[in-house]
């Protein structure tokens, strides 16, 4: 936890915030605060800056705010991912909210099993959590919006043009593609498969919805590593 | 497991393997195999190709080899990198196996807790597992080889500038460095640093040994995230 992320409701005041639960019990246990200490503060989608501890007790940690800086500028990118089982799309979602991701679609498609979108980690947005933990790690307060689109066909051919027009669009694919780009200039439109690797037949639909078919190479990676290389590569 | 990755003494001839335990099972309760299937099959530090399903049992499968195929060329990269905690460090195993790092040195620096040398993971060799796991993924036969560096001094000042010469030499630092470079020509060296980052003495004695300071943003990554992002940069 780099950053004490605040939910509004928590603000007592304008420049107070009482903390309860997992991120009360870090700051005294593992960051070990006293009364006077300062840690790294912000409010979620707000300012950040510096929170200095005024209360401790069992129940809850009281901090004194002053938040003055912007959070780190958005990733320009919009990323398409084929949902994942549960355990891999925490590690996506923690991973892209740590890189400054703001805009992900989650979609269906032939290798992804039916069930992961039954998953607890659905429900009441419990995901959430796992893009919150990815803000902490990085300094960010930005909550990234998350859209699941459960159908592959609708999603590829009325969604994703209009995603992908303006920006560098592309599908990573191993296949037979071209290296993926370096340093790109401005939006990206990224797209991301299944464990299994997406379908010939949905390659070509996401192809003919503007995307560009480029490979980092023939290892096969897992997901939340492929996401990280393609994202120190694509961005400056 | 994209690839069955067999020991030479679980060779019972030239071109049959006896797998017993995690693989075995894997085998027959993810895989689901059946007796004349095929799977992708490698022999460690050898060569790859397929494998047949000749006998399948409780205890054991029995997989028929013919294997023509080199692993993929190893990434031309030197890591150097600070001894991680150990649930990270099991993670930076995996990427760094999967991604084709063959030459590893965890290095004790200021901020690491000298607990983490006492692991059980470093003990009878235990963190080979995960490098294992990382050939797994990615399809790779070839294991990599840990260099444990417990003096940070004697490191920096007698093997490190040895193995940077004659490569791009670089230490990952977000203060005050340059844009990290992309796909760089020819070898690497790459000093990765604690959770808390090398002290400045630290960056400074690593600058000494030829590598140059270097940022892929302000952003904070976990270890794991930050080296998976800079082999996307890096490499083709």
């Amino acid at each position: 936890m780099n950053l004490l992320l605040i939910e509004p409701h928590e603000m007592t005041s304008p420049d107070v915030a009482v903390i309860v639960g997992r991120r009360a019990e870090h700051m005294r246990k593992i960051l070990k605060v006293k009364v006077g200490d300062t840690i790294k503060a912000g409010v979620l989608n707000g300012l950040k800056g510096e929170g200095r501890i005024n209360d401790i007790n069992e129940s809850h940690v009281e901090v004194g705010l002053d938040l003055t800086v912007s959070p780190p500028a958005p990733l320009p990118l919009n990323l398409v991912i084929a949902m994942q089982r549960p355990q891999t799309f925490k590690k996506v979602l923690q991973c892209a909210g740590a890189m400054g991701v703001k805009n992900i679609y989650a979609v269906h498609c032939n290798k992804v099993e039916k069930s992961y979108w039954d998953s607890p980690l659905l429900a009441n947005e419990a995901y959430c959590e796992h893009l919150l933990l990815g803000l902490e790690q990085s300094g960010d307060t930005v909550m990234p919006e998350v859209h699941f689109e459960r159908r592959f066909k609708p999603f590829v051919e009325e969604v994703l043009p209009e995603i992908a027009v303006g920006s560098t669009a592309l599908v990573a694919h191993p296949v037979g593609s071209k290296v993926c780009p370096y340093a790109v200039d401005g939006p990206v439109t990224l797209c991301v498969g299944p464990e299994g690797g997406f379908t010939e037949y949905e390659v070509e639909k996401i192809a003919e919805a503007g995307c560009e078919p480029v490979t980092i190479g023939d290892r096969i990676l897992r997901t939340e590593f492929a996401l990280a290389a393609l994202f120190g590569r694509l961005f400056v």
